[in-house]
């Protein structure tokens, strides 16, 4: 093969790959979620629509990949991503509420509350987080890994996670943040359950990760976690609402803080692409088990909505 | 001693009993909190803002009065009790909220919305339901045990227990509930986490329940987290705003069918009195282990507010 095909099959190796863990995710997503019509009927809908609905869809390939790095199983990891993917899903339900974001459009459909109604929207959110602990605790593995990955998700989700981003987020409104401020708030609010994800994917066994190990990878998921923001705020700046699948230019509408805001255009291009160096160099001493790691680091920069 | 002061003896026992369960409590919220000042600083003030300020807190002396059975450790009982507290507190916030309940006042103090904002207020919720799981993660216990409480916890908290029950509630407003479609209700809403927090005491170990003691257990808690509704609705319709620390007269005007609106008063009253009564039953083989399940039923029976 000339390195054009070679290039050519690897990446749809990878577009093969993520479509298979997409399907491995949503089979545990449909699993864990009480069979339609279960009382409360209209609250099981509305979970299930929150939940399903394409999207980017870039967690559940963050833990399956970083799970080849400990030979972890389809299914340990299959539930591990179904949990983070309900906690995802929660916090935009919640985010989209009129006391919140108040946006109308997630995915390119009506976000939960226009569609359901805001107390059901609460109530969803609520249930979603629930059942993302559930989900975890009822997975594969010894009871002290599965507890330390309550643990874990706990406090990516909590008031000094991706709660406590948000409200960093709240309290930033019409504020001129520093770049550390901007990077702070961005660790929480989206960081923390990315870097969940990596890590959770890592503690699906059977191996384990010694401690320099454990380190690159959390440097892996910290530079993936701050790329991603990084590659929003650009998309949302430059991006039309069609392609994002969400009400583009929101931020600069609502006096939002942004890279972009801080430190223009081509300076915030720039830092993705230099984060999507670091991400590869982190993890560059698993060799080949880490090229899922790294394929993915590239597609949350090139990515285009 | 003469039969009243026996009786009067038992008493002030209990009371110490509950004084001193409530304290070891406090000290386990207060240990589980962030230090104040801890960024984000106004979330983590809102969030122990909605934990403290008295109440009744029947939930914790609950996990206390069912650990007596297997003589569980007063630090495992604490910290369990500690997690069903943060997710009472979370759902009371979240009721609170104008999109739910739309209630200014909670425990005689401002509502969390209305001292911090809505969006705070969600956020505070949300944070407080994860820090529930990461205390009990984070608790005593070998992993097994702790495990399978994170899994009692979620399930009693979700969408088939106490969101569920909101999710019915909501449903409910202006409807015509038959007297087995309030139980339901109830059952979910405010009888699931009753319940969890009963049987959560009982998984503190070391000594565990056979199946049969289970089941007893298990029909204690029914009818304990019935009885403890019945009596709200009673109180709700003849206490008045200051003696319970919310509005009063609040389910009349919101049209929300009550045990009060369905039987009649005296038969409300007669059934909490049947629901003491099994009870007491349902303990009475643990002989004196059980005094303070007993004790507990009387007092969810009898309070004044």
């Amino acid at each position: 093969m000339s390195q054009a095909q070679q290039a050519a099959s690897r990446q749809s190796d990878f577009a093969e790959w993520t479509s298979l863990v997409q399907a491995q995710v949503d089979t545990a997503l449909d699993a864990c979620m009480p069979p339609s019509g279960t009382i409360p009927a209209k609250l099981h809908e509305a979970m299930r629509y929150a939940v399903q609905g394409g999207g980017k869809r870039v967690r559940p390939p963050l833990v399956f990949a970083a799970g080849e790095l400990v030979r972890a199983s389809a299914t340990a990891l299959a539930s591990a991503a179904a949990a983070v993917e309900l906690m995802h899903a929660y916090s935009l339900v919640h985010d989209d509420m009129p006391c919140m974001d108040d946006d109308a459009l997630r995915r390119g459909k009506p976000t939960v509350h226009v569609r359901y109604g805001e107390a059901t929207a609460l109530l969803v959110g609520d249930a979603l987080q629930s059942q993302a602990f559930e989900v975890l605790a009822g997975g594969e593995g010894s009871a002290a890994s599965r507890l330390a990955m309550v643990s874990l998700l706990a406090q990516a989700a909590g008031s000094q996670g991706m709660c406590g981003g948000q409200a960093i987020d709240l309290a930033s409104v019409g504020v001129a943040l520093t770049l550390p401020q901007l990077e702070q708030m961005h660790r929480l609010k989206t960081g923390a359950l990315l870097r969940a994800a990596v890590l959770l994917g890592a503690s699906c066994g059977p191996r384990a990760l010694d401690s320099a190990q454990r380190a690159a990878l959390e440097s892996y998921a910290n530079a993936v976690g701050l790329a991603f923001q990084v590659v929003d705020d650009v998309l949302d700046a430059t991006a039309d609402s069609g392609t994002l699948g969400k009400t583009a230019g929101k931020d600069a509408q609502d006096n939002k803080p942004t890279y972009v805001s801080i430190l223009g255009l081509e300076p915030s291009r720039a830092l993705a692409g230099q984060l999507r160096s670091e991400a590869h160099n982190a993890v560059a001493m698993w060799g080949d088990d880490a090229i899922r790691l790294q394929q993915l680091a590239d597609l949350i920069v090139q990515r285009k909505a």
